[in-house]
């Protein structure tokens, strides 16, 4: 008698939220340093000084009822100016601050779009592998999404996708660099994919919509870079956050950007707007919304993220396994050395390593590692690694 | 091709908003200060010095990653058992901390709410006047809101309420004390509804949830105070916010706790989990958890409201108005002296009046004054007043 969806939503344990859970206890039951905790995605490096400098300087200069009151729904007009001149200025992106809806993190955003463009049996498509939650964003929109499974090196595999676009496809979702394998979509790829959605536009006599979940996208090593997906595809919608970029995550902060190249975007920024209202979405935090004005085209000490990155491929691939090197994000994808990645991830805590199955992420026998941890986490896990590589004859 | 509903609620604009807008307009061309802004329930009362004092220590003393990082989805467990005390101590409320929910504000709970209890069909049943964002948040979560109207002192029409349900109810939202009117459920109105409501289950086989929405709960005047909600009738949930009694409505932080005396109180409670999960909400900003965590049971200076109150009251009343006397919030509803409010509030800017018609709350012949404003610009705006009065001949 009450909504049978919501319920199994609420739940549905994450395989990601079991193993974490699983990990304190065990951090608890033999000490934190005796535990290799891959499980979360929640950044290690403290967010730059500056924004904790600007929350002072705000909390001293600025009139409580402003700092802390309503903002219009779609954000302060001087930040939306700042996040469009800074799309514009790093990525070449199109953006104009009259398109920019600011929002409670990129999950907020995507929300909010995917309800906006949905009408009824309007499907959604997601190149394997994916962040679960987009299944649940789909279906809260009374959507459906299916998954196109990747490549070896997990591109995307482009005959896949143009055999699953339908008439019904309504929304393609990219996520570059990728949770859960960090890989980032090559040019190539970007500019295939929007050469079969275009076709796929004049076949069917519709729109379909690029939703470009960049939360990510500052988290990229070796001088890896791409210009905007808005530059390969006009029908192009980025959602943003600046929980990995800033390491502020629980302040859920981020942005949809609809395209200045996009023949409807009035209206799509509109309906985004209004899905936004009808979800309960009043207006991004205020506080945080100035912040992120003044930390604009800051990061975090990324740096970090490369080291370790470089150490546990280097680690992992010496000890004999099978990894897709990730050029950004924080995660790196290991093929399971037997199919089942389950029990794969069973086998690893055996030596207390924290491995979440890619099942969840719409890939088998494979699992994905945060290494958002201490580089000493990192280092003392190895032997770890080796004896798990031993038990597979690696 | 894209949700047209979604569409509608994005350029549907609201009458306050718009007569805020023009207000802005008339405040730079004639000055600040000759405008009178009723039109905003923005506070106008600064948060208390602890909420910036907490921020300031948080800053110093919290590990980064763990301050702005992400919280449980719930919310901080420290956090919930706080309000869980603090519903108990003031309103004898009967809440556990498991049964809270820490959300984005009281739209963030109330939409969660809302779609965890629908299922096709259902239907939500809210007092006249109302929030008009009610019958958004059931119509995003695909049900229909049904306005009973009230009796001439704004307390709720109970044989109106009695014909008003069917099979097809399953939520009532309250709203005490009520925007626009500033009018308090009687404890007699709060019996006489859970009469109605328990009959109303007995009939139809099923459980019909009262929805307490009560972001005004602190701002009462003249000692006036009743129990909670939950002890009038078991199947009840309160949706709360800190916006107006910490003056904190950008930041975007509330609650919402479910009744221990609820029989399914699980179920309910894991569905507004699912279904805040859906609509793309995380966590609640985690910074300004431990916020009010810090600052629970405080109110920032409720004694301006009181004065304001008193001060328009009176005044419109020794003027010829007729007004609802507010028992607390910070609306004053006044009746329009011809049937048409809109008329009314049209002509009320020519003494650049700003006074929202009542029709957009679902009470035809009021208007709205939001009295969150200085004591000057009442007592200034009291000259204008007696010139709309004299029009009218009152």
């Amino acid at each position: 008698m009450i909504n049978e969806k919501s319920l199994a939503w609420g739940r549905s344990k994450s395989c990601i939220r079991e193993l974490a859970g699983y990990a304190s206890a065990r951090k608890a039951e033999i000490g934190i340093e005796n535990v290799f905790d891959f499980s979360i995605g929640n950044p290690s490096v403290p967010a730059p000084p500056q924004v904790n400098d600007t929350i002072r300087a705000l909390l001293d200069n600025t009139d409580s009822t402003m700092l802390h009151g309503y903002t219009p729904a779609p954000g302060l007009p001087s930040l939306r100016k700042a996040i469009a001149d800074d799309l514009n200025k790093r990525y070449d992106a199109n953006i104009i601050p009259e398109m920019v809806y600011v929002c409670c993190g990129a999950a907020a955003g995507l929300c909010s779009s995917i309800r906006a463009l949905l009408c009824d049996g309007d499907e959604v498509i997601a190149f394997a592998p994916f962040f679960a939650e987009y299944t649940v964003f789909t279906e809260a929109a009374c959507g459906r999404l299916l998954s196109v499974p990747p490549m070896d090196d997990m591109q995307p595999d482009i005959s896949a996708l143009e055999s699953a676009i339908t008439e019904k496809t309504k929304i393609l979702i990219i996520n570059t660099p990728n949770n859960p394998s960090g890989v980032l979509l090559t040019e190539d790829s970007l500019n295939k994919i929007a050469d079969v959605m275009r076709k796929a536009q004049e076949k069917y006599g519709h729109s379909i919509y690029l939703l470009s979940d960049e939360p990510y996208r500052e988290l990229v090593f070796d001088g890896v870079s791409t210009k905007s997906a808005t530059r390969f595809y006009d029908n192009t919608i980025i959602c943003y956050s600046f929980s990995k970029s800033l390491s502020l995550p629980g302040e859920r902060i981020g942005y949809v950007a609809v395209s200045s190249t996009m023949a409807e975007r009035q209206d799509i920024f509109d309906a985004i707007c209004g899905a936004a209202r009808g979800y309960g979405y009043v207006n991004a935090p205020s506080l945080m919304q100035r912040v992120v004005e003044n930390c604009m085209g800051l990061t975090s000490d990324i740096s970090a993220y490369k080291r370790n990155r470089d150490i546990l491929y280097k680690g992992l691939s010496d000890c004999g396994f099978d990894c897709i090197k990730p050029d950004g994000a924080f995660y790196l994808f290991v093929k399971s050395p037997e199919p089942d990645a389950k029990a794969f991830s069973e086998r690893a805590k055996k030596y207390e390593l924290m491995l979440v199955p890619g099942d969840d992420f719409g890939v088998k026998g494979y699992v994905r590692l945060a290494y958002c941890v201490s580089e000493k986490t990192i280092v003392d896990s190895m032997p770890s690694f080796k004896k798990l590589a031993e038990e597979y004859g690696l």
